[in-house]
């Protein structure tokens, strides 16, 4: 068994994780993103937690990439008419999670704790580990003021040019024990194919954590999200254009630089093979799209080819 | 125009809520009962109150009497499936208004206020007063060991038998500045046809209220819960009993001696009708069932004239 601990945001990560979970001789931890986590009805929500977690249940919404399937809007439409902003779709299942959580942070659990029960609860085999239980928070400078990554990203349809991006609280949040340990025990890390501003370097930059998966000495590979230039999902190229960084697979090695030493890219982006060599880094190029659970466990598959 | 105060709990409470709601020259207000709250998922439950203001906007499940129409369950679904216990039946929509509660509670808002807006937010024209802001529980002591009344209600479905019952928290509970003003400035006080030990009782027993509505001097009639022995919804009849109280007609006279100086009872309960008028109390008998609108605004008006 190689035990796999992958960095994932929402929709990329998750396909990744479905792709590293199908594979027979991996033991899967992943350390999700908390840093678009926001308090929507007093209901404490954790959108890309809750997306790998659907995923890995089998209960999201293939259509959408998000969200539970067959979910109603029933509580939403008495919010709306109780006057409540509702530009955040919380289904009504996807809300009885929201509800528990609360409930359980309520109650003095720790976060992390509560995402390992509801996964568990779930019957989800691989490990969900937060990479902190303090409150970090990614925020937005745009041209339409500081907002907060949801804000941006679902309110705002990503409509604001971003020209400023940091991560509040993030010098007083400490790495949970969880995410030290199965980072201790990895044989290998994978970062997703996840939107590198927003849902890999808040995780990267809880204080402790990246030094600890660089003190294992084992393989970091990424996998590009970008394919010729676009994301496959989410603002990733928008926002890292917004902030003077080249949205290539490229700009993604020279982003990753000193960390990672492998990168899986498209085929499509083959003429950066040697540019990314040149920083540092090992590049193989395939084909890195996922539509499928077939073409998920065979990226999944690559991945481990090359990293071993 | 008559100003009427309505003490009222769920189910009987609403349908006379709604019978005097239709009359064109009736002011009204209704006190609700707030002793059977409890939070269930780390929510705000409020049954009484709750089916009050979902009957008056019309959003009640009639088929039920409480709850509301058309509503789902997905959210206690995935609930359930996280292993929290959901014997109390809460539809999304319903969750809905809770969550909302909740998060008003949370941001230090009176529930009186949270009530008021409720109700106002759904297009209801009587105003919906809470008797008091602060914490009082029913509480029952039973065969089965000490019970909330939604534990016995719901979950043990009125099974055990009650030989004990205290409001957790009166002696500590002010009323609220909105019902002592409502009181001061009523015509009329009308006793709902509700369970008097659990819904009228915890009304009446917020230290000064009973007190305010003496002092007014203005009439206070009562319709009585029971026909023939029996409550027509709920378990007021078998509480009656185990707490060693006759469950009639004469039973309620009794329980509101002193206090009401009005009662109307159903035709089938006439043979009661001089046993109360010896306890001092004027009493009308009539069909006090109310299975539709038409029953609901007839007896509400016998009721006015009756008082008159």
């Amino acid at each position: 068994m190689v035990k796999v601990t992958l960095l994932a945001g929402g929709v990329g990560g998750a396909k990744m994780a479905e792709g590293l979970a199908a594979l027979d001789d991996v033991d899967l931890t992943i350390i999700g993103n908390v840093a678009d986590d926001e308090v929507f009805h007093g209901l404490w929500v954790s959108p890309d937690i809750d997306t790998v977690t659907y995923t890995l249940a089998d209960l999201i919404d293939r259509k959408q990439g998000w969200g539970v399937s067959d979910d109603g809007m029933r509580a939403l439409g008495i919010l709306e008419a109780l006057g409540q902003p509702i530009w955040m779709t919380l289904g009504d299942k996807d809300l009885g999670l929201h509800i528990y959580r609360t409930m359980r942070r309520a109650q003095g659990d720790r976060p992390s704790q509560i995402a390992h029960d509801v996964a568990r609860a779930l019957n989800i085999k691989p490990r969900i580990v937060l990479p902190t239980d303090d409150r970090v928070q990614t925020r937005l400078l745009t041209d339409d003021g500081e907002l907060s990554f949801q804000e941006y990203f679902v309110r705002e349809k990503c409509v604001p040019e971003v020209s400023g991006l940091w991560f509040e609280g993030i010098g007083d949040a400490r790495p949970t024990p969880e995410a030290l340990d199965v980072i201790d025990r990895s044989d290998l890390f994978v970062i997703a194919p996840s939107n590198p501003l927003v849902s890999i370097d808040p995780i990267l930059a809880v204080p402790g954590l990246q030094d600890a998966i660089v003190h294992t000495h084992k393989p970091v590979v990424a996998v590009s999200p970008l394919i010729a230039g676009k994301t496959v999902k989410g603002p990733a190229a928008k926002m890292m254009s917004g902030l003077g960084m080249e949205p290539t697979a490229l700009g993604i090695a020279r982003h990753y630089q000193g960390f990672v030493d492998r990168l899986v890219i498209d085929d499509q982006d083959a003429g950066f093979v040697e540019a990314i060599e040149a920083l540092g880094i090992a590049v193989s190029a395939t084909d890195i799209l996922m539509p499928n659970a077939e073409r998920k466990a065979a990226l999944a598959s690559q991945v481990l080819e090359f990293a071993a």
